[in-house]
């Protein structure tokens, strides 16, 4: 069959705890269209799967239908790339294996590949972001959690069972803070939004510095942010620790893989300075010494809203168009 | 120019600080034959390259000449697979960057690839060990120092500029024991033979508990795993504090890579159960819940005299052949 179309948009979807996105994404990384809704209003997966592929459907159609689309990619916290399930997720609603790929492409009748998040803004900063023509290097997403997408030799690291990337949960101190995965110390309870939340509670707790933070009753990380930018010392030294702990999870990793980059994006990035600057310091103290002055620390290009919907369009074009003659 | 001599046989050699092996390595990783000779009889490394190319060219000749025989592999410390260089070693006898791949293939006449002991290790393992068809694993090689090489996607891991693999250079402690590399808490500072005989006469001096150890002068490891078989708990407690904390930088190891197994090699692995146990237990104690099970802990299955030269065999096979009518 002699191919006499071709498709020059994929959609993205990005899947999270509060929304989905879906985005007509073309080859350049341009967003031409785009529509959300509230994930939390399906607890049910049937009933999510069901209005998911309803609003595709329609999404296509608004969108020069299917001679115009190539493919979906979805990005999903705990989606099996090699799978194309969603497993066992600790965060999302829906419990055990999800078989979302199948059931996607079965309904939609499109080619559908899933990818977690954290992959998804590796693949995303690789196609269309800071990380344009790196083979090597890591894109960490601090928010709810701590995870990190990596390629390496210019390939996605998946990993044997496609769980690599769980960066979160390498230990940073040994018999430290008790996580919610089980394990003790993992550099999620430090960096990580509610890991910054108990960070502000124990400094409160323990030091007699005023502080802006002790007017806000149950302070967020954005909170903090504010604070730091009012000049708080007790607000800023919240990120000096993260930022302690960060650098030597990020000086480990560097050991181990020599990344080209470790590119940090999430929500809790937008502390900027406050996080980068101390992460960057006690980076530099604990690289080893081969390495030191070959690892660039950067903050994503990408804007927030667009990284995982863009990464997740990425993905797209990783699978082969669908085909009734296939 | 049509190709009508097959050459099945490449030549490996293995540079350690103490001696140099060459050996003739068929494609199944058969040694058919070997030649040693004081790595450290040459201090002077113009000196060394000449010894060495001439022990080649008779090594050559001696096996079947240049019709018989495709390239050859190098593996040493230090050495950049990228650059073709030995870079800066930290232990061998010559200092600065050494363009050996270049200085060998030019006297020698024959196509030369370089790669530092613990990616050749891996290289070894994959090709002719128990890493035969795996895709994501490790070889962690415990001696002197503690290295690994790692296989991502099925393809060796060098990084961005040829250092990946500094296990032993992550810290496990912070604020932890003095590394020669200047950095505090190192693996490598608890786990490799320095690591072990420190822990040893740390022991002796903080417990009051019989030990034979206590009757040896410069214990090295050796002496200490001849102490544990015969029953001394105080020297089984040196691999157990070991093993914790080799258990512990596994774990981390796996959160980031998932890889399905991690090899252990190199001389301290000698010890076999008095540190697998140990570190088997701290490992599975700190494994992420999503790949419990998953990644398997291995002994080599190459003997330590052939696996570095047969990693540097299997590098052979990596390079073009030499043709003077390229």
């Amino acid at each position: 069959m002699i191919q006499t179309i071709i498709k020059t948009k994929v959609i993205g979807v990005d899947i999270s705890l509060t929304s989905t996105t879906c985005a007509v994404v073309d080859l350049r990384g341009n967003i031409l269209s785009r529509e959300s809704f509230a994930t939390k209003d399906y607890p049910n997966v049937n009933e999510y799967v069901t209005h998911l592929c309803n609003v595709l459907v329609d999404f296509i159609d608004a969108n020069g239908g299917y001679d115009a689309i190539r493919s979906i990619g979805i990005s999903c916290p705990s989606a099996n790339a090699l799978t194309g399930c969603i497993e066992n997720s600790p965060n999302m609603p829906w419990k055990g294996v999800i078989p979302l790929a199948a059931l996607v492409r079965d309904r939609v009748g499109m080619s559908v590949a899933v990818i977690n998040d954290s992959f998804a803004s590796a693949l995303g900063e690789k196609t269309f972001g800071c990380a344009h023509g790196m083979s090597d290097f890591t894109v960490v997403t601090i928010g709810h959690g701590l995870g990190c997408g990596t390629f390496v030799n210019g390939k996605l690291e998946y990993g044997s069972d496609g769980f690599a990337g769980e960066l979160g949960h390498t230990c940073v101190e040994d018999h430290g803070r008790q996580c919610e995965c089980g394990l003790k110390g993992c550099l999620e309870t430090y960096v990580a939004e509610k890991g910054l939340i108990r960070t502000a509670k124990d400094l409160m707790a323990e030091s007699d510095k005023p502080s802006l933070m002790r007017d806000i009753a149950n302070i967020t990380p954005k909170e903090i942010t504010e604070c730091c930018d009012k000049g708080d010392e007790l607000a800023q030294e919240v990120y000096a620790r993260a930022g302690y702990k960060l650098g030597l999870a990020f000086a480990n990793f560097a050991a181990i893989n020599n990344p080209e980059a470790i590119i940090i994006a999430g929500g809790v990035s937008r502390a900027g300075k406050w996080l980068f600057l101390p992460t960057r310091k006690s980076f530099e103290d604990h690289l080893f010494y081969n390495i030191k002055g070959k690892v660039r620390l950067l903050l994503t290009s990408l804007d927030h809203a667009d990284r995982d919907v863009l990464g997740a369009s990425a993905m797209a074009w990783t699978v082969k168009e669908y085909s009734l003659f296939k």
